[in-house]
């Protein structure tokens, strides 16, 4: 039997952060047909709620430093104010919300990163995705929203990067599913001019991906999600779309606009 | 066919302050056999965010007052960092815990309390438990831990009296299993004399509770529980039961340590 069709969408802090983008973008979303799980960030958030308790964010590589404070602050801000309010509007859009942690239903056991060469504190790796529970939440017709927190299995929560669950979380589910990833951002796709947001590539397969990695259009910064699409791709996702968050309603349209990228 | 047994257990602050009384209340909590659902509040740990936020807590009989801003704090308290810390607590203990607010698979939907005589501000009084979606968890052997934030079905959360939760849950559920519905505080039970930790007294019917009512046994402060006690068993909870958080293993053990209370 064919699997059904899944979308798992990542939204990033941009969104997050601006109440009327993400209510836009919650009502995009929710006219995405097919089962679907939501994966959210919300660091500038979290940046926000530091200072105000007066933890100065330390960042490394553009990753969160979390010690414990910090750990109280990333559960609070992305479990809790970020979480709640996201499914509390899906439920007003009749979406049938379920917003999770990767502690709840053990939805994402994780490792605690190593403290060599850098110690991030509670900063957690990805170790397996309960593609069954998940599935078992599909199948009564609920929407998992995921944060970006995990937890090690022995009571610790782990502050988890929001792109690795969504590529994980669609890997695991892809045993279930025939499983599309989306990720939204800031930018119309993976863009041939950086400086110019109309130069986006509308389909990147294997051998052009080498291709524009020789030739240096994928920049520096694009690198770690274009390696985690390839990732996806090559433990089962079907497809990953790279692409504006105000243009999500265009992967259901036949007028796609953003970045398809494939094997 | 009969019903099967759930048990619905409700702790308060003082449990959920104590890092250590926690761990031990869980660990006893995860020995209680069959279905379950975790009800917790956590409002000494909201007061303190508060502070720290430079956000004075106000409080009327006892209820607090929930503008925008303490609305976020509450949330991110209850919703975030203990729901989500119980959930991984649970999970190190085996118990497959799922945390929740009401707005997650709309598991309960309030309404805002009206403004007069006394605005409490985002504050829900509960409309609606989701019985069929809770059981749908329950079903899956998922163990649902409820805090006390729901939401209005328009996209507002609501800060929501975490009793009243446990009850109108348990009422909700009576539908689907024989319900058993546990109070846990720092008292042992109901007692005769408020100053004697060993008055409890150990069986309250409707007879006694009207003697009780009438001598003035039952003081001002544990006459809303009483209330809320008497509410769920005229609406299908099987028994309530009022203890002391560390007695808890003792509603397995056959030598229960507290006060039931009956029609």
């Amino acid at each position: 039997m064919a699997k059904e069709d899944l979308t798992v969408v990542k939204i990033g802090g941009n969104v997050i952060d601006n109440e009327k983008m993400l209510e836009k973008f919650l009502a995009d979303f929710s006219k995405i047909k097919g089962k679907k799980v939501l994966v959210h960030g919300g660091g500038k958030l979290a940046s926000q709620m530091s200072k105000r308790l007066g933890i100065e964010p330390k960042m490394h590589n553009g990753r969160r430093i979390t010690d414990k404070a910090t750990l109280e602050v990333v559960t609070m801000v992305y479990a809790g104010w970020v979480n709640k309010r996201v499914a509390a509007k899906l439920q007003a859009l009749e979406e049938n919300a379920l917003g999770l942690s990767g502690a709840d239903i053990n939805a994402i056991l994780s490792a605690k990163r190593p403290a060599n060469p850098i110690d991030f504190g509670f900063v957690g790796d990805v170790e397996k995705v309960n593609a069954e529970g998940l599935g078992k939440l599909l199948d009564s017709d609920f929407l998992p929203v995921l944060c970006a927190i995990t937890h090690d299995g022995n009571g610790t929560l782990l502050n988890t990067n929001a792109d690795t669950i969504a590529s994980e979380t669609a890997i695991g589910l892809s045993e279930l599913y025939e499983t599309t990833l989306v990720y939204c951002f800031e930018k119309n796709g993976v863009l041939k001019d950086p400086e110019d947001d109309d130069s986006w590539i509308s389909t990147i397969d294997t051998k052009i991906y080498k291709e524009l990695l020789a030739d240096g259009t994928i920049s520096a910064g694009m690198m770690p999600k274009m390696e985690n699409c390839y990732h996806a791709l090559g433990k089962g996702v079907k497809e990953v779309k790279i692409m504006h968050a105000n243009n999500l309603l265009s992967i259901s349209e036949g007028s796609f606009v953003g970045t398809r990228i494939g094997l």
